[in-house]
Formats: C-alpha cells, sequence, structure tokens
C-alpha cells in the first residue's frame, strides 16, 4: 500500500535522499533463523557502486552499510532488519544552478508538480543513489534464495546499438564481472566499450537491455490473478530509474509467432518430474512458474544528464540554458545489473514464502 | 496485497471461474457521488465479448452485469460495489478431455504443482474470461476518470507479423470499434484480417501488440519509488492472460538512442502552462505524470491452444496427444482492447485518489 | 488495507446494504484442499439469524447462500472464494419516515457527514445485517481451524445488568443453543429472558457483554510490534456493530492487580511441554499465543432503535420526534455470539496462515 | 500487511532491539509541507523517557532523536521520513540470567515458540523501549492534526486501586505534566504516589487504566465497515505493550445501560451545525466521527518484572528461580500517556488523509 515498501510478506521499505544524511531501509517479514552475511551484502552493493571503472562516474562514496536490528549472534531473529549507509559524500554546491531550472527528462518538473517543492540536490529521493538500498535489501532475499538453490544473475545484453545476439545460461555468467560493462560476449562487450568512450567525449548518454536469469525456482510460485510471477517481476524492474521496457520468455518477439511456434511441449523428464521441451514461456505458465528458467529482459533509456547545452524552462516558466555538471555516468546499464538482480531476488523471496499458503 | 485484489485506494477484487457459477467483483473505494452509467458497463462488457466477429470465438454468453450493492439511486455511496455476471453457457464437457492432460503453454500444470489440484473445466481460474470482472472495474474507474476529463483509449497495432507502421492520437481512434481487428490503419487492419483467416484454416493462432493511450492525466499522479506510475501500469497490464511484454514512451527503442535524442525539452505552453516538446517519455517522468499524453504498449503471445495435434503428458507423466476442441479464437488481441484500457484506467483512477494525499 | 476487507492472507471482503438486493463476500487466501461443508456454514448463518425466538426480530429471512467460485468437486481450489446471501424481505417503506431525520446513535447523521448522501432504508450499509458475510467468512475459518484441532466458542455473559459470575470452560459450552439467550448459566439466562420481556414491554433495549474462549492454539500465532495477536483480536470486534469495548486475559481488572498476583508461573507440563499454572494473561504474552486458552470478552451497548418517542433533527437541522417502527431486536448480544466467533475465527485462521513464514 | 508497520496512508514501520545498535522507524506518507518541528518531537520522546521521576526506571538515556531523510529546509517533502534513536547505554550483562530462563508473563517463552530462538538481551524487540519509535511517529501524526485543529490527550485515571472518579476535558489538562504521574485530580495523584512507593519498597508492580481525549476531529473520519474508527483505535492502543483492555465512550458501562440512557440525542448547534446533547457515543456513531470529543480508556496490567523470587522453567523445560533485577519501573503507566498519544495521534492522522476519498 506504500509507495516505499515492496512486496507482501518479504518486504523492503528504503527511504533517504542523495545529499540527505543518509540512505536506508527495513527488510520485514524475513523468516528467523537465516544466516545474514555482511560480506556479502557488502559486496552486493559495492557491485552497485559508482566509479567502478572510468565509464560510471566518479563519485567514489563508500557505501558501507550498518544493520541496526533484527540480526542476532549472526541471524535473523524475525523482526525487522533495519539498515543505513551514509552519505559521505555531498557536494551539493553542485547542483545550485537547477534549484529553479527543470533539467529535461528528469523529474524535477514531476516532483514540484506533485509535493509543491522539492529537494533539488542531486535530484533528492529521485536520484538513482536510491537503489542502494534495493540493492541491500535484494541481498537477504539471495541468501534466503540460497538456502532453497534458487539463484539470480543478470548481464548486459545491450547498450546503444550494440546488442550482443546470443542467449547466455547462467553457468556462462561466472566471469561476468570481469567485463567492465558486465557483458559476456567479449567481442560484444569491447564494442560497447567504445561506443561508451566516443559518447563521454561528445558528451552524450546510452542506454541498454539486461537479461536476467532465475535459477532453481520450484514450479508453484505466482499468486494469480493480480499477482502473477510476470506481473510482479514487471513492476518490480519498471520502477527502477530510467527503465523502460520489460519482456519475459519471447516477449515483443512472441507477438509475431504462431502458437504452434511458441507453445512449449511438456515432456516427462524421469523420476516424475515433468518439463517443457523448449522455453518460450520463459519459465512462468499462467503467472505460476513451470521449474523451468526464469528468464526476462529489461529495457534502459539513455539517462538524462547529458554535457551539452539544453534549452529548458524554469519554475515560473522562463527559458533557461542547461548543461550537465557534477559526476555522471555515460551509461547506467552496467551498473543496474545488480539492481534488476536485487528486485528478482525480492519478487522471488515474497513469492516463496507467499506459496507457503498455498495448500492445506 | 491480495492476490485477487488490484489497487491501493480504488480497489477491485475479482472472482469467478470459467465453468462456475458466475464471475464477479467487488470494488471498494469508489468515491460517492459518481453516476454509475450502467449501459456504459454493459457496453464495455460487451466490448470484450467472444462471438463479435467471425474471427473471435463464437461463445455466445449475454454477459449481462448485475449490480448488487453500493448504488443507491443511481450512484455509488461511498461502499463496496459488488457485481455479477452469470456464467449462462457451460459446455464442461468440452474439456474432459483435459482433465487428466497438461495442455501445453496453459496453465494446467502449473495450477496443479501450486495447488495441488485444479478445476479443469475451459481453464477454471486461468481462463481469460476471468477479466469480465477486470472490465467491468475499469468501466467504473473510466466514469470517474471522465469526471476529471481523463480518457483512456487503446487499439490493436500489431497481429502477428502485420504492423501499422503508424502512431495515432487518441482523436484518430473515434472509429476504432468500425475496425473487427481495432486497427485504425484500414490497410494494416485488412490485412490482419486475411491473416487471420489464413490461420483458421491451418488451426493455428497469432499474438499481437495493443498500443494504449491515456489523454488528460494531470501532471503529479504516481508514487515513487515502488509505485511509480510505469511500474503500475506495468504490473496491471502484465497480469492479463497471454501478455509478454511492455513498454512506455519510446520503450526498447529509447535502448538505442541517444540522451541528447530521447531527452524532452520543456517548453512555456502559455499561462504558466509548462509542456514538453516531445513526449519520448511517454507521459511520465520520474514515475509522475508529466501532463502530456501517457503512452504504453503490450506485447501479446499467440494463445495456446491450437486446433492441431500436440504432444504432451498428463498428470503422472504419460505421454498424451492432445487437440484443441471446444470454442477457441485465433486471435485475442481485437478483443483484448476493452481489457488493457480497463487495467489502464483502474491504475491511473487509483493513482487519482491517492494522490489526494501528496500534499497538506 | 482497504476499508471492507479483513486479514493480510485469509482475507474478507463483504458487500451489501440491508434493503440492497444481496449481502455477500469474497474470501481469498483460503489454502487449497479444504473440504467446504456447505451445511456446516449455512448452520452458522441460520445462528444470527433474526427470528430464533420471541426474543429478537420478527423479520425472516431464509438467508440462504449460494457460493459462486473457488469450491471445485468439494474442496477449495485455492482462488477466490464468493458468495451470495439475497435479500429476500425488503419492506423499504418501513425505513421512509427515517428518510430526512437522524435517528438518535445511529450511523445517519455520520454517514451523510462523510459521504454526502445515504442509502436510508433499513440502515443501508450500517446494518448490522452486514454481519452476515462476517459469519460466512467465519465459518470457512472454523473449517480451517478443525483442522488443525482450533475451536473457538463464544457466549453471553451479561445482559443489561444481569451478570453470570462465572466462568465456563469450551466443553461446558455444549448446550448453549438449547439456552434462548446463548448464556450457559441457566439462573441466568432465565433472569435474562426476564428481563428482555419487561424490556419489550417499556419499547427499551439492552446491552450486554459476550465471552469468547479459542482453545487449542498452539503457542506461536501473533504478529509484533504492531499486529499482535491481542491487537488483530481487538480490532476485530471493535468492527462489529455496537461494539463498545474489548478486553482479554483479567482485562481491565488487572488494572488493579499486583505484578505478583497477575503473573502466570510456567510449568513443566511433561515431554518437553511448557505451561502456564494460571492463566491470567488470556493466553497471549508479547503479542504471541501462548499455547493455553485464549480469552476475550466484548462489551455492547443496547441497540438505538427502542419503540419510544425522542427527539432530533433532519438534514436541515429542523427538530422532529422519531419511533422506532418495524422489526428491532430488543437485544441483540445472543445474536452477536456467532458474529464474535467469526470475527475471532477469522483472526487466527488468518496468523496460522501468517505465522508458516516465521522461520527458515 | 507487515506486522512492524501502522497505517494504511499515513503509515509508520517501526524497528530496533532494546539492546541493538538503534531504534527508529520510518514515516511514509506524510503530505508534503508539513513544518518539523524537531524540538517538539525530541520533547515528546522526553515524555517517554525512563528516569522521569524516582518512580520510574532509572535507566538514562538520552534518547535523542535524528531525521535522516524526508525533510527539506525544515518541511516535509512527501518522501519517506527515517529516524533513527541510538541505544547508548546497552549493559546487557545484565539479562544474562535469563539468557535460558522464561520469566514469567513476558515475551521469552513465546518468542522462542515463534522464531526458534530470540535476542533476550532486554526483551529484545518485546521490549517496551519499541515504543519510542511510536511517539516519534506520533509526533509527526500530531503536528500533520495540529494544522487542522485536533488535538490529542491523555491521562492516568487509575493505578492499581486508586481511580480518579472524575472525568476531565482536554482544558483541564492544561498543567498534567506537573503530575509525577500524569493525573490531573491533584487527591488521586498523591495517592497513586503512596502506592507507588509502597510497591516499590515491596517489590511489586502495579498497572493502571489511562484516559484519552481527542479533541476537534471533524465529523466523518472512519472507514466501515472493518477500519471503523473505534476498530483502528483498539487495535493501536491493544499493540502497546501491556495493554489488556479498550473501551470508547461508555464501554464496558454501556452494557448495562438501556437504550434510552445511551442515546445520544441530535440538537440544532446554530449555523446548520448539528450536535449531540450528550456524548455516550464517545465521538463516533457507526464507525465514523460525529464532531464530539472522541474518548477511550486503555486498561494495562502490572508489569511482569518483579524484584521478588518467582519459579519458573527455562527452555530445556528445567525448574528454575528468577528475580528481577537491572533497571524496572513500578507502574509504567504514567509513562504509557505519550505512547497512547501517539498512536491515537497515527490512528487520526491516517483517517484524516483516508478521508480525502470519500467523496467525489
Amino acid at each position: 500500500m506504500s509507495a516505499n515498501t515492496f512486496g507482501t510478506l518479504f518486504r523492503l521499505t528504503t527511504f533517504g535522499e542523495s545529499h540527505g544524511p543518509a540512505m536506508g531501509g527495513i527488510i520485514d517479514g524475513c523468516p528467523a533463523g537465516l544466516i545474514i552475511d555482511n560480506e556479502f551484502v557488502q559486496h552486493e552493493l559495492n557491485r552497485r557502486r559508482p566509479g567502478q571503472s572510468g565509464y560510471t562516474s566518479p563519485r567514489d562514496e563508500s557505501d558501507s552499510i550498518e544493520f541496526l536490528s533484527g540480526i542476532f549472534e549472526g541471524k535473523s531473529t524475525g523482526t525487522p532488519i533495519a539498515f543505513i549507509i551514509r552519505n559521505t559524500d555531498q557536494r551539493s554546491f553542485d547542483y545550485d544552478h537547477v534549484r529553479e531550472a527543470y533539467r529535461p527528462s528528469h523529474a524535477d518538473f514531476t516532483y514540484d508538480s506533485k509535493y509543491g517543492f522539492r529537494d533539488y540536490r542531486g535530484g533528492g529521493r529521485s536520484s538513482a543513489r536510491e537503489t542502494l538500498s534495493r540493492v541491500a535489501g535484494g541481498a537477504i532475499a539471495k541468501l534466503l534464495l540460497k538456502e532453497v538453490g534458487i539463484t539470480v544473475k543478470a548481464y548486459v545484453q545491450r547498450i546503444g546499438e550494440i546488442d550482443t545476439a546470443q542467449d547466455f545460461s547462467i553457468e556462462q555468467l561466472e566471469n561476468i564481472e570481469s567485463s567492465p560493462v558486465r557483458c559476456p560476449d567479449k567481442a560484444a562487450s569491447d564494442k560497447m566499450l567504445t561506443l561508451i568512450n566516443r559518447l563521454k567525449a561528445e558528451g552524450d548518454t546510452a542506454g541498454g537491455v539486461i537479461s536476467c536469469i532465475i535459477e532453481g525456482v520450484p514450479a508453484g510460485l505466482g499468486e494469480p490473478v493480480f499477482d502473477k510471477l510476470q506481473a510482479d517481476l514487471a513492476k518490480a524492474v519498471m520502477s527502477i530509474n530510467t527503465a523502460k521496457g520489460f519482456e519475459y520468455g519471447d516477449g515483443f518477439n512472441a507477438a509475431s509467432m504462431r502458437g504452434s511456434e511458441h507453445n512449449d511441449i511438456f515432456i516427462a523428464a524421469g523420476a516424475g518430474k515433468i518439463e517443457t521441451a523448449t522455453n518460450h514461456s520463459g519459465g512462468i505458465q499462467g503467472g505460476i512458474s513451470n521449474g523451468a528458467d526464469i528468464r526476462f529482459r529489461v529495457a534502459f533509456k539513455p539517462i538524462a544528464t547529458i554535457r551539452q547545452a539544453q534549452q529548458t524552462v524554469n519554475r515560473i516558466g522562463e527559458s533557461v540554458e542547461i548543461e550537465g555538471k557534477g559526476r555522471h555516468d555515460v551509461c547506467v546499464v552496467p551498473r543496474a545489473v545488480p539492481i534488476v538482480e536485487a528486485m528478482a531476488a525480492l519478487v522471488i523471496a515474497d513469492h516463496l514464502l507467499r506459496n507457503r499458503s498455498a495448500r492445506l
């Protein structure tokens, strides 16, 4: 019900503005007895951190997490797990020039329209820095999923017009972190880097597409009719900054296929197990997981802050010119990989718990 | 929070199985004083009804709605509006052959996996007939939106490989109902019909894409960070049967664009009004409407029931052959137009009420 | 979250006005595989029905329930269970005299204040007839509880100034239905009947107190900090028409006790089981059930409709005199027994499911 | 939906264990533009703080609040308001003796039953220290209510067997803070102090009753049928540690009254305003405020920790003797006054926002 809470039973509530004292959140509904691996959580946060390579914003924050509750002797207690991440590098003067101006395709105008005023420092609540809390929450969700053999992995499939034409399995993603753009296709990865360098020189930005695979999900997760698994996944990732599209299985391509092509034939896989011969469905049928890998993709637009002069208006409608200053990425898509994984993990963890009530 | 309830303040809960006594639902949270135009609601239901043309399933149900509560002297009272639509044409014998078999790409296997058994008659709860209740709920939402000048209209953009290359404005959709496939482009419409006829002969099915436009939404609707307007729209439409993808604004195409191309420049539109010169954003920025038309698209896979023999397995993993019987559409995309509109209307109505708490 | 929905996982949504076409509701979240005993549900509804004795309102409605969904071959399917109960005896002319007048201590004035107008026929949504749907929902909850050995039983402890000084165990309530006032103490029961007869003659009404016992609840139900078991029970019963107070365990009396008196000492009960020697706590400690009987009480005010002339005002503030007409009870407390049980059963069923997520 | 979240639109989520790093919470849904008076919030926290007099626990914590988000230039921004209060005085060695033993009438046994283990330091999450976050959230709610002229005030009506027989108006509570037991009746206040001193000497504890008045609530707040105003108030206060009973208006006394006595006659109060001549209803009719003062009472049991030897068992059912050590109150009822006010303020703030959707 709450705009800053995600999930039904495994729930994450986030808070924090880009240049306020801290980001953070509360995970409520984590079952008791889960070993909380702090290093893993911090590792996930580091994956999201800017300044990991020359290709992303050099804002260097330690982003170190402090847990405030819900953990005792290394294990979750069943009570809310709160955490904060202090904002240590708040150069708010960088943003004074946008106090009055509405940056094109940013949330300045809409926040003012909604709330009457806004925390204009670094985008305030609309900053992508908010996703830090999602990654922290998602890390706890991943720990829960690990207990039942579920793995969530994502990779960059496209940056700008460079697209790896291939599909990858989760095993092929093992060395994904060695690619600075998190693309497992070496050739495509190199081209993406070349593109980013060119755009950096031009003061421009690029979008892209992320593919995500969830392996090990048992058949039965998903809650028709409104909380179908794909519906909750769609909401989860479409709530990430700059996401513009979601598809699962064959997605938009399915629109051009015949039923006879798209149908996944069931086969007996031995030991009473039933599988599908193909996976056009992307692991979900009728809104419920069928045991196959869940596969979905998310499209991201290019980020709005460019290092070129742009025309816009200010609060009172006067024409002003604006140009991106401060620290900004050319392409955030590689950094969005852990965010997409986090949101997917939150959805699956939630549905895992919800499914406990499916039967007598 | 409930799997069969959609919305936060303007809430629809639905019930009903394809071959049970009735479909229906409850709308809770509709403000008091709204004139309930029964004819309009019935008209919307009729738009979803099968058998409207030779191209859709000839199941002929009157689908007439009965309101049970929440309306007094023609107006909403602020209490729950319940409605039912009796299932009058329940030929359950049509479905006996699927009692044990798992139809490919249907929800038979996943429902059994989740619940241990299922109402196998006509798909039970997983039947698209469930969307009847959504259309009824959406009709009430549309009446509410009309009061504040908001219009929701959708049309078929693609069926199979036939795509109208054009974008349409809401004004151009005025005669949309005269196209049997609900495509405003006459040439494309004709090709789509030809395709459907061919597939009918072949016993095959097709998917497609629907475009939706929401006009008149004031700036300010949407609730960051998780209930961003696009996130709720994505969830809404991805919960419709056979939906496989969602995008808004430039969607997946935005992934290939530059920031300098994609950014929507703000301009003063007179009388203190601020607008964008272009609408790559699809009417939403930072998760909040900006006053421009909201535009999104939904991809649908071809329906799974085909009139061709298919291999599959039954509950105990034995190989069986199956072939679609009974009444089935070649392509449900035209009939999904009112469903998409209904879900979009529910989202906007909900956010309209939620936004009443945005400011002191 | 919705005003007409109760529960988190086991959820009841109700609808219906006293003189509209039907009362009804939807139970969402009932686990699949529960045998739905229609006769038991109807029996519960009959227990609530007016006209069971000379002491309650002679409105004679069959109140027969029709299930519309969620049940297949006699068992719950895991999908929403919808039901309706037609209103067959709608003598709306009885209420024409209150169309404009505000009856003292009724909801006429407050509904008008909130919604701007109201369905004035028989109290509309504010009628106690709404509790029919609660009893139906509670009956399903009771069937679920029975599966795990939990029983909910209530009885009348007080009517007006007549109070049975005793506490009863659940076993002593076996013949409770043979008392026309549902009080297990024969002497008190007789005095209550005498009081009711006298008040009937006087055209006056009485309130009372109901005691409820829930037996067989395992230790561990309840969700601190806000959804403590007593908090949810309090909300549940305080939402019943005319309820004025709630207490559990020693309740208001506990306020006068010493810690040394009130504390329940733990003892080993054999086989590793731990119990309390006394039950001042009423079966709940720290918001969580401790395995002892849960005991609570609910106070009801006398109903507002009396057969005496009363002064009041109408919508425009003019002085008018009003006198109760139509069919009205002298004391609804005996009929509230199944309603209190139903609300308690809904709470326990919900917490039973919620507790499934407490541990890894 | 979440056990640690309270409210629908104005929502408080709390976290923190007695001896963990910090207590805190998130307020989500506070409208933008509210001036956040930090001093007032701190003042409210101070009112709850132990060690205010010789009669309460001498644990001396500064309990100073830090806001982490949601406030910009002194005003709420419409985004989540997060706050923390560090636990500075964590003498966990005080509690080592209860690591294995189940203290009578504490939550040790039930937490273990539910979660499998517990943070045993100072009661962990079950500690009344959790109410700090409620007082902080309630303080923000009070600031919101002040904007529309609503005041919430509570006082101690009873401690042990000492009860002020009088009813007080909100005006008479102006100097309430000058009474060390927060009772406006000087004679009763003195007797209460005498009682507390005697119990301190005896190593025993006392419960009591708090009365609360909410003034200035407009007619129309409350959401039938389940979220009636009294139902939400009941849940709110029954979720406070040691609360055992709730009643509003004439409460349990109403059970002994006649309808003709209890009914509140409506009168014209001039200027089109309609009022009731009496207030037996406690300001709520049909679940909706009627414009009169809302009045309710809460009963609290004596706290369980006494300075006397008590028999109990440990985790494995062995008999052990236990005696209260550390810092403990004789009677927490005076300190519960700001907690009751906070919970009431949260309920009214929430319903104030919810009511914005009542009408077209």
